[in-house]
């Protein structure tokens, strides 16, 4: 793909909804991440619209178990588990690129190494991984552990994992499989590397049981904004994902992860930087705010008070939402509040506007207007130095992908940022990103698409 | 289902071959395991022939890792990981059973359970797990571990394993998911249940973020014959997959089994027993026997040797192929050497034919003949109290599973024996056995099949 076409990303959690309100939407199916139709659905409108991929986002832990209140009000509680619903849905879809999170800290790297290597032969190379490690300290609960393994050494594992996951992928070359009847050489011995990796957290032998993957790895995503995330994204991602208020913040956090990249020798091109972004559009500019009020109104400011505590990790409980918003902390990488806070002050919002606006779009920059508007927005970033895409948060489902494919999409291609159909197979060929770590001379995988 | 009517599994391992030789047929697809079409393939003819379950074994380590001449001579070193082919075939199959094995010896139990529940949704209620220990001390070397984890504390691992997974698809009732827009309840707190499990080996809080499986928990498989594995199968499992080379063994096992039910509560036939079965069939018995001749002759008796060994855990590399069967040592409960050994005996068999043969069928019932021949010795162990049905192990794909379909199964409708078309829509239900551990009042799931 020519670098002057933008990415499209679509995100959606297990449940289908980014935001914990949209299933409240008069117009969402509330229940619309338990039903694989809808995915169907949903996938079916991306693929419509050439979007390079659907990301599925994952939780190893109820939110907030602790607190019933808070639990049994979202729809995030319950979903698919998203290396199965992709694996099913690659049978639905024939371009769409299909990319889900998998801990690093609460999966063996053997076990999750196969699933994406097999996940990306059932896909012909639409595979993506959104390598993360685990921010909730609730998620220990339920893997035997008593406290949570600490934000550093998490990013260390996870830099670990990810090499062994390149070694397992590459335990057989492409052209490993002889198939001679004749002599009963299945293998050809020469072809099969054994890893025999002892790191600091994981003795793994090798080599994997599955073929190597149809895109030689599958496409790496890192999501995080910390030191360590940005130097990972740096060392070894191929897709990063981010929440960027402001375009401001996205050309400084762009150039700052895309410049650190010639230490490990790595050309900023082989890296595609997606922002999040919310986007309420409509034919008309008031018809836009009106689906965004509409969304407002189904928030109850508590609620969004809690969210915005639990989310920054900060406790609000004593405070009005009348109140001016609270000198902020810094947290564990995730969002960077000053940059939040930055906005809030420019707008002089209360920490209930600002809680109720923080629920409907998080952290991530939010677009609502026309679609020339939002296009505009779109195409400043793209062509300013801020992003190589975006990573779409639909605020609820199937409607706001819908308008979005509808209406943004067609002003997008019409301006030539955005492919008008795919031109590759794999997500990473959608990506303009080359097959990873070749070894062998062939040009075709011995297992490609058939 | 009627008791009176048998059950059908067929297993194939990943690489879609059940024994290291069938890939070496000159029908067979060499490299059947690794082409999602043929698996689609093997599904529709399953389907068609109504079987109850396509049933994929696995492994998480490549055979014979440190010994390249074994390692590369089989098929069995590659193929996809089964929950996520499994996922991908729910998609192209409407009534079949897809049943994989997970080890509970190097996965989490709020992992397994999660995808098993999401694996239960995608087929509507056709999910089953082979629950087993993994009894391969090379894959604790994938598993940043020096050394295995020893037998009798597998199975006590694994029984909490099971325990924990039954709890967590219970976090749910069926009727807990509200959906209520107007006062943003999602779910009914009176109707979610916390797991809070604290053993021996585990400590898990759930809750899942799974809804609970369409079947109330996926057909739980056990497959192994030693002491503690019956206990687990008496105890937990509702269905058994074993290794029984005569009827009398298997008469005296399905006794011993069911025997043990009644101390847990439990009813004789709410377990299946399905032993393993290799058929060689033709409409004539000389022609049966080409087939059978046809595939030994494709194994190196040095060969077939060596896999005896590697199975048996012993070294017969002084031994020479002409050679009576040396004495055999008892190992850790997956084949009996004596109930084998007592064929071999019978038979004045040499080392290097028994080893033939033995890789041919492995420790299972092994049948060539005739449709009638076959019909009537998998009819005999039916009627004898000798199993409920039968777990098919193909000697090559796909002519072995088309042999069967064709020749076999109409030959065992005739006799009343086996359905004529599904009768329900679940698993579960092919198996006769009732939805499990029911909480809620609802006939239906709240999320069933759409």
């Amino acid at each position: 793909m020519a670098m002057n076409q933008m990415s499209l990303s679509a995100f959606l959690f297990a449940d289908a909804n980014y935001n914990r309100v949209g299933w409240r939407h008069p117009d969402a199916v509330a229940d619309a991440g338990l039903r694989f139709e809808r995915w169907v659905e949903f996938t079916r409108i991306l693929e419509a619209a050439k979007f390079d991929m659907l990301f599925i986002a994952d939780a190893v832990s109820a939110p907030g178990v602790d607190d019933h209140e808070t639990f049994c009000r979202t729809a995030w509680i319950a979903g698919f588990e998203p290396l199965t619903l992709l694996s099913a849905l690659s049978q639905v879809t024939k371009r769409l690129g299909l990319a889900g999170t998998v801990s690093t800290t609460w999966t063996e790297p053997y076990n999750t190494a196969r699933m994406l290597a097999s996940l990306d032969r059932l896909t012909n190379g639409r595979a993506g991984w959104n390598l993360v490690t685990s921010r909730n300290p609730d998620d220990a609960l339920n893997f035997s552990k008593e406290r949570h393994v600490e934000h550093g050494e998490r990013y260390a594992m996870a830099e670990e994992f990810l090499d062994i996951c390149r070694g397992l992928w590459d335990s057989f070359d492409d052209d490993a499989f002889l198939l001679d009847k004749e002599s009963g050489q299945f293998v050809d011995p020469e072809k099969l590397h054994i890893l025999n990796h002892r790191g600091k957290h994981f003795q793994v032998k090798g080599p994997l049981n599955v073929p190597r993957p149809v895109q030689g790895h599958p496409v790496v995503i890192q999501a995080g904004m910390s030191e360590p995330a940005r130097e990972m994204a740096a060392r070894g991602a191929d897709c990063v994902f981010c929440a960027l208020p402001d375009m401001d913040t996205a050309k400084q956090f762009y150039a700052d992860v895309k410049g650190r990249m010639s230490k490990f020798g790595r050309d900023p091109d082989t890296l595609r930087i997606l922002p999040g972004v919310t986007v309420y559009v409509a034919r008309t500019q008031a018809e836009a705010e009106a689906k965004f009020d509409l969304l407002l109104s189904k928030t109850s400011v508590d609620y969004a008070i809690h969210q915005l505590g639990a989310t920054l990790g900060m406790d609000f409980s004593g405070h009005s939402p009348d109140d001016p918003v609270p000198p902020l902390k810094p947290n564990a990488g995730y969002v960077d509040p000053e940059a939040l806070f930055h906005d809030v002050r420019a707008q002089n919002l209360t920490l209930g506007q600002w809680a109720l606006r923080f629920t409907a779009s998080k952290s991530h920059f939010t677009l609502v207007g026309t679609p020339e508007k939002v296009a505009d927005a779109m195409e400043a970033w793209f062509r300013g130095g801020a992003s190589d895409g975006f990573n779409l948060l639909p605020p609820h489902v199937p409607g706001s992908i819908q308008d979005f494919a509808e209406l943004v999409v067609p002003e997008l291609q019409k301006r030539g940022i955005f492919r008008k159909d795919y031109e590759g197979r794999t997500l990473r060929e959608h990506l303009g990103l080359n097959r990873r770590g070749d070894r062998s001379t062939r040009a075709e995988p011995a297992y490609a698409a058939s």
